[in-house]
């Protein structure tokens, strides 16, 4: 169960209305690796616990954090289309080009449909959707992606912040890019944590390793031709897991047949091979 | 530019159709972290390569091996739907309810819409989507959504490999759970050469940390109640970068005032607030 | 069956091209609150009606109407659209700052794809989809989703009219706005007319209400810090449904437990709890 | 600012695991009309309110509440979601086809991609998407919006409550059945209190009335064949804004013209019109 | 403008209730190529067309005539919900696992959210969406989207009409079988005039072949190894536009180079390439 | 299986950068017709194939090659983004109207999501999904689905060439041109030798005439007012088909009665008629 308090995690207040700027913004709040994306992914993640409290604790402790980023950047956004000079464009077009070419940049839905509100969409107006997430039972596989979504999360901020002029945005901006980091860091803690549990990083590590084909488990297979891939920590020595040496093949091959497909049932309707013309 | 040979990376061939299984494995293949995901992300990731020609290499040699994972799994589900009965279906129910409840559970565009064939959808039906990709060009980050693809990947295809029967998919299962940890081993040891190459790893490394409120860059907010989550690495001590300690704040108030909002301009149409009633 | 006449409901002629607020204008045609929408939920509203004749009819006869509606629309964005100078745009750049201004808002699709025509899609490309339209069987619910959808719709024409400057444009829009009101009046009387046939407002009526845990029918739980919220109409007094008094509560508690999640069968590989360490 | 408490606001235990009802209700979750619909349409409202500060905290207020759902439904379907048999499901099929059949009826994702978690998605495993929620600035069509969603909502938890079995899930729905009563009737006194205050029924009630076409502002045309229409409320009588009666056209004919298109230009490359054979 | 009549274009109306055979019918009505999409392509290019005014009829003539389809589909599906047991599925389980079985094979959204009405939806319940359609101004190239949407159209009737036994159900599906059969012969009639006034067969025809690179322009390149494609009508004699012949190409090599990408700004924080150790 | 190299199938390079023409030139790659479209179609065309092993093997010819347009358009779009100056915009604006005009038209993701890398998406920004493919088995059906992708996408790259001014870009759009040109060729022949072999035009040529109500099979009803589309080919004389004339229907009337719905039963909770007031 959820509490609200009205004061903001942090102060969210532009110097000076910039719509433009607000479109993209929105790519922050509402966009894959957004703060919807991060709240609804640790929130459902947290949820559906199975394993210890402790985990369960922190996503629900960061998935309440961003919660409050959301609110955050829904305000920055509205202050930034507060009095957007919607009506007069075309007036502007022929006495202001600058503020004309600004103003041809807002979305259109920001004026239209949300009347200079914030809303659950990304810098192109494309709607979040929880295809974004995943919260899969596994704490490896999903603190993996909770790193990668803060990892494109921060990057997507930092370039807001070399775009921006507003000190007031920047501000902002510059709070949350400090949180990421803390986010960062403590998802790449959790994920040590429990690497050194499971003795293994490959996911599932409960997985009996004999099951699987593991004469293939190490090869880099060189299919884009050049063998500049060779040069990297990834196609020789010991394996990241320390269970084997990576090999780098040059000239791999298949190993499989060419496949034959049986026609369909003639039920089925679709075009049958002719034997003979 | 692309060749392609009709042989399979490996072979793909159940000892007899299944339909009903045919749509779970779709999963793999056009699900949120199925092959297509990870074909076309890594494809993208090279394409658009601007940093060192290895990368860009690894990148393009291990999308077009996903390319030949996309081949094989459409195989091996065309196979499992040969002769689906579909048309007897209601006989089948009178019958034979085990055949009647395995056949309700296939996947009704597998019959009517792709004619025995694979689809690029998920477990649900869902179609593949490009906003499961990424492609930033920060290869720190892209590595982590790499590395998180191959671990849910796996995840998934092990489950799979658990709820099937038939020994030729399980054996095909084998091969793809095999490279998925060759991928995983591939994607950390790249991740891991490049944290120390950019002697950070905090994403992006190259945005100067004073720019950022290094004040809060190292809490946890302990904003589900209870202390669970101090228990964890992620909650004290040195932080993973090695540039500060973890702060485990049990009691987190707000840096930020009430936000107020001021009024639309009429022509917005909004509901303006009233001043006196 | 339908049937088609050349007319249109209503004139739809512009005085003069203007692509940028073409695109503007897809928001009522393709989009959530757009006449497609409408057009299509009444008309699946009629199709599935169970229930009096009267209320069947009403559907058609108004989800018709909103077809000519799309109709309308559709051949006022193709004539606001008439010789695009899409072809020109970086001359008119370097030239005409103002033209350039006004080209470069206009959506590309609407010069690739759908060669100066009208799309089923909104102010921002998205296009239209089914998810947007309701028809559940119960009328009274789904009579106030028609007049939200008419609420929304009204409320988008009279924003474009606002930025609207085009007297063919706007006569348009005062025609649509004016079917608005009829159609918010019309569906607000069958509301009415339900609601007193039904004699309850609670949908849907025919649930028994001591199988609802009634003694949180009638509660605001304040549950977003200060108290403004009590000092509405829903926060005291007699409920709208006659049946009780509204009651705040200040300071609301959960009624739950803290839940525990049981940990999941090893074949599903999920971390699993670790008990001592 | 949000903090969150470890208890539920309302029990939600199943007295069995159920995992075909589970898929069932993921409807009420992450649906069309679904907990984080409202959830996020009052918080969007409450974050973008530019009125009166008792309408922002009155949306908070549930919009808090709603999290709250959020989390026991999450709760609810991970407990049906228990131990589900999805390894031996054809071990099943063999030896009790009743088994089978409700296994066959399972959501695949639920076993494959959440690891018997809750996921936000509906019934279908079609993801939740934000283009479900309004936040339009304009209260009195937003509220409309809110009680339709309610409306809707509670009738699908009532069919819900109707085709389940077991009593914890009973008890469970009949508490959010009974918010929904709350609710439904908090938003009917927040609209009346708006209507009132406005004096109008009309959404926009701010635009002059004198701008749109009065002359069809009252209007129902009989554009289904038949006058079963012409027997309700909304077809004669003082229209429900109180300003004019309604008017039935029992054979309504078009305002304007047959519309022409000028073709476009020729780098738009479409068919252009022979003039002459 | 449109008018509707209460008639169904032909009967639909099935020997008895079949729930499970109704979610399957859902394809033709909202799918891919389903009525809904076929009645919104042909409007749209009627409403776009700035071509011949009897194109313009012709779409709008056939596009009026799918509305009645999706009527009748409507109508049909609605029928085959008739009062479907939802309620006591489990103890249907248990005492007949057949009916278990056929209702477990119904769309859950059949019963909560349509309240046993028809959806615009396709049979895995994905929502119809305007992505499915095309209106590009170029007739050539719609009517061959309209050819193709008949032929995928007629294909999935012809599939459902196989699985079919009830005999209503069948007789609906027989007439709109024959109206595709109308449909393809008058679309491929419509193709062969423009194709023969255009004097060419590739789209668009007004495109000055000196401006493509003509070299490459009747080029079979055998990308996939084996020669088998250099058997059909495709890889050699006279090109089926006439103005030169098919020639293959079995070892096909690159035109262009390695391509090599510039760095990104340092303010993009994308990785840089290292240019030494 | 597929191997890569470096060299592009034809170059890739602008004279100089231009993002807002890069925004544009996505309908091509990631677009409705765009080349990830035909690269997947024809791969699943080509992986599902149960025909002729030369229609296989042509599917995955073309196929093949269509990889290498995508990999040719993300080049073009990311060089088109070299050193996108999308720091300094605000400065610009006020400097240089063009330089601002210019950059308001670009995607705010190419900067902030993929760090000046092409995406998968369109010119709107919306995500590639699988539902714009088809791979129906009935390769008569298929081959009309590809012959209209290359109509549709030849259209839209001729549309890109006219509005183009960089003789770079130009040239590789010229390539590409040209193999449409050659692709629309191939499957015009594929469809002539389909057509040939099967004996009739009307997919599923396999479908029993008599089962469909052939009595309708030729008519076209003038269902919009005015007998404009009876002068075409596709109104009078014999049918495409050769099995019979063309009939034109002026005043088509319904062959079907009146539907009614019986009420639902009453756990659904539909609004049941009320047989006496």
């Amino acid at each position: 169960m959820f509490y609200h308090i009205k004061e903001l995690q942090y102060e969210a207040k532009p110097t000076r209305p910039d719509p433009v700027y607000a479109k993209k913004l929105q790519e922050i709040l509402g966009g894959q690796f957004g703060e919807i994306s991060v709240m609804m992914q640790y929130l459902f993640q947290g949820f559906n616990g199975r394993a210890d409290a402790k985990y369960r604790d922190l996503c629900l402790d960061i998935g309440t954090e961003e919660m409050a980023h959301v609110e955050m950047l829904a305000t920055l956004i509205a202050r930034l289309l507060d009095n957007a000079p919607v009506k007069d464009q075309q007036a502007a077009y022929a006495s202001n080009p600058v503020v004309a070419a600004v103003m041809g940049g807002m979305s259109p839905q920001h004026a239209i449909v949300s009347g200079l509100g914030a809303q659950a969409v990304d810098s192109v107006g494309y709607p979040w959707n929880s295809r974004y997430i995943i919260s899969s039972g596994n704490l490896l596989a999903d603190f993996r992606a909770n790193l990668n979504a803060e990892s494109q999360g921060r990057l997507q901020a930092v370039r807001l912040y070399e775009i921006a002029e507003d000190p007031g945005v920047k501000d902002t901006l510059s709070f949350l890019i400090a949180r990421d980091t803390a986010h960062q860091n403590q998802w790449a803690a959790a994920i040590a944590e429990l690497e050194q549990r499971e003795k293994d990083i490959v996911v599932p590590t409960t997985f009996p390793r004999q099951l699987q084909k593991n004469e293939v488990a190490y090869d880099l297979y060189n299919l884009s031709r050049g063998e500049e891939s060779a040069k990297g920590r990834w196609a020789k020595g010991p394996s990241m897991d320390g269970k084997a040496n990576f090999r780098y093949v040059s000239e791999p091959v298949p190993f499989g047949p060419k496949p034959f497909l049986v026609p369909a049932p003639v039920y089925i309707h679709n075009t049958l091979p002719m034997f003979k013309h």
